[in-house]
């Protein structure tokens, strides 16, 4: 009798963003008339830009020639994206990681849940709360957890509060953990963390042997220049952190799919008997197992990003959302609230004023304003009176929704 | 102290391709001037046809503008995809798989492997011998097994032989096995199993309540109307099994990347409570979260093979490709060897002569014709005395291959 995996039973059954969904349905059921501005997913809204383009229609085209077309691709990725990558993100920021360190895949919310298959069972997890839903998920999934409790806490997990009185960056847990995911520039709450910051966990996962999973998703979005943009600008990193990065949000990439992760040479984990295991090699084995690289013209595409041409016009729409969180950040604090975020991130986590619960928060905006966005509770607990906003939208729907915002007088 | 996933240490080291590479680097590097002819791991040759240029080409164009831009997908895969390969694969010739059954994916490499994750530990997995190794090794890596003994056979699986005695359609096991992997057209035997033999299959699963997962990334490769070309066409499997397709050796993808996975709607497995429960939403439920679809110009350029011309042009390239596994078959057959596959599927099972070792033909072959195949021990004990060709080549390689295996006299 085939057998079901029964953590999958543990899982809430009202995922955030398919709940969010179904109240939007509703109310453009009941009010066809309203245009309703949605700011609530993080998803990008400006075409791929013309180097992009460029180079993706090249590769199509050498798929189309008996010359130069390629079958299976080294699952890692091609050597000429995975360069790119570590000249481009690493070496040339004085950062030591080379091209052997990069896998490149489709995707850094693939590569942030199937991470944990090569890691034991008895590992002890800490997460930040609130976090981006698909680390908790897919822990859960793989049996990393026990039951939810009421509060919406798995048991099993180490949950490290992110809340404004410690300035959205979690303590070091009193108890022991052994795999510590990170986010910084930080889903949802937009926030970041100094290298200092950074280097406490840095030592903490040193002192434990524990191993920092640090999604790094965010990084172009970074303004200020004395914010880390890897964990390995942090000394030592490179011995306890593998680092999740993504062409998603950097150059439009959530529907053409491609991201890689960073596992440097040195990094350890142990088996039973006390034996350090090479950490890259077994990400190797299992990515080149149950992967098989990523479609050749995707990389051809994302390689581009890496030109001249390609770099200034990224730039270019890296800012013009960035305005568009300048312009949250400020309507919202000229209405009173209390905003974080928006300055090194594309999300602005705004307070609620008078301690309105989250999902109150998203029933108001969507029915006073007709302005989607995403209630912080969503994220766990400690995201409880808050709301996101993303900047990533359309500049006239940006101003337009602060407009109503504004005219609810909330 | 971060732990590993032992069951990783399990892992024989020399896994077959790269196995493969090594001796065949060895010999070029001894041997500058001999061109070699690769014919081993079973990549296509021939460029994409026009139609799925033209249609990559224009999801491509679409990315580049503002009004056709296209973010985060539908997980499970665009409707115009998945209605296309409901309509044309199954419902065109009287299956009944609706578009929700179909999930799109990048590979069936990486569906065929992630599929346990929604089984739980506990279940018997039975597999065919030979068979293609990510089957076994991802069922190691998860944890299905116990050490691999002397003999090649990991504990814990139920090792199915497929031998010339059989027909290489396995028995049905004597003990009970919950899930069980199946391959026809079958790689690497190239051999398919008649409607009569996979009923057996489907009334043992249905009498078991175990779950066939079958593996139908050949069927396009099927010339002879009598050969089911899924599991489907036997009347009850929809209630018992999976079948995973693909687009890599059906129309050239293999460096494109896009498959897709059938779970018909009534597909169930047991909790440990008896209850019964539905595969398809936890599939989903694993999709939506460890997943974020597939490039959307790739999407664009997989429905394309639907279209007439589409169609046209991939059965084009199809039969050059069988043309080749029939000028393999009879020139082998010519030189005395007792040869199967090659009739409905791109590969041809060379059964050595005299009782040769398969390493000891892959030596031969190298050394004396400088023709790389694939050794059928490679695939597991039941493969031992056999070799595997793939019909994936060029015309003047095929042909140059056979005339220098004739020419070495075996």
């Amino acid at each position: 009798m085939a057998k079901i995996n029964e953590n999958y039973l543990k899982l809430k059954a009202g995922y955030l963003f398919p709940e969010i969904g179904r109240r939007v349905s509703a109310f453009a059921d009941k009010n066809p008339d309203k245009k309703i501005i949605k700011m609530g997913i993080g998803d990008v809204t400006t075409p791929l830009s013309p180097s992009i383009v460029k180079a993706f229609h090249e590769g199509v085209n050498e798929m189309s020639e008996l010359a130069t077309f390629r079958g299976y691709g080294p699952e890692q990725g091609y050597a000429f994206l995975r360069e790119a990558i570590a000249k481009n993100e690493y070496q040339d920021r004085g950062v030591n990681i080379s091209s052997n360190d990069i896998f490149v895949s489709d995707g850094s919310k693939c590569d942030s849940g199937n991470i944990l298959e090569i890691f034991g069972a008895d590992n002890k997890i800490a997460m930040q709360d609130p976090v981006y839903p698909v680390y908790v998920d897919t822990a859960v999934m793989a049996g990393r957890t026990g039951e939810a409790a009421g509060n919406g806490y798995y048991s099993g997990l180490v949950y490290m509060p992110c809340l404004e009185k410690n300035g959205f960056i979690p303590q070091i847990p009193n108890e022991k953990a052994d795999i510590i995911f990170l986010c910084y520039p930080n889903n949802p709450t937009g926030t970041t963390a100094t290298k200092e910051e950074l280097a406490k966990w840095v030592a903490y996962a040193k002192e434990n042997k524990a191993i920092i999973l640090f999604d790094a998703a965010y990084e172009a979005f970074i303004r200020e220049d004395n914010v880390p943009r890897s964990i390995y600008e942090i000394p030592g990193a490179e011995d306890v952190a593998i680092e999740f990065r993504s062409f998603s949000k950097k150059a439009g990439f959530t529907g053409t799919r491609c991201a890689y992760t960073v596992i440097p040479e040195n990094l350890k984990a142990y088996a039973e008997n006390g034996e350090a295991v090479n950490i890259r090699n077994l990400w190797s084995r299992r990515h080149s197992t149950k992967f098989n690289g990523v479609s050749y013209p995707v990389q051809k595409a994302a390689a581009a990003i890496y030109t001249e041409e390609g770099k200034k016009e990224i730039k270019e729409v890296i800012d013009f959302y960035m305005e568009n969180a300048r312009i949250m950040r400020e309507s919202l604090s000229e209405m009173g609230f209390t905003v974080y975020g928006g300055i090194n991130a594309p999300y602005v986590w705004v307070k609620a004023k008078n301690g309105e619960k989250s999902w109150d928060l998203f029933d108001y905006f969507l029915n006073e304003a007709n302005v989607v966005g995403t209630p912080g509770s969503g994220f766990g607990p400690s995201g409880e009176g808050y709301f996101r906003f993303s900047a990533f939208a359309q500049r006239e729907d940006v101003l337009e929704a602060m407009k109503r915002i504004k005219n609810t007088g909330i």
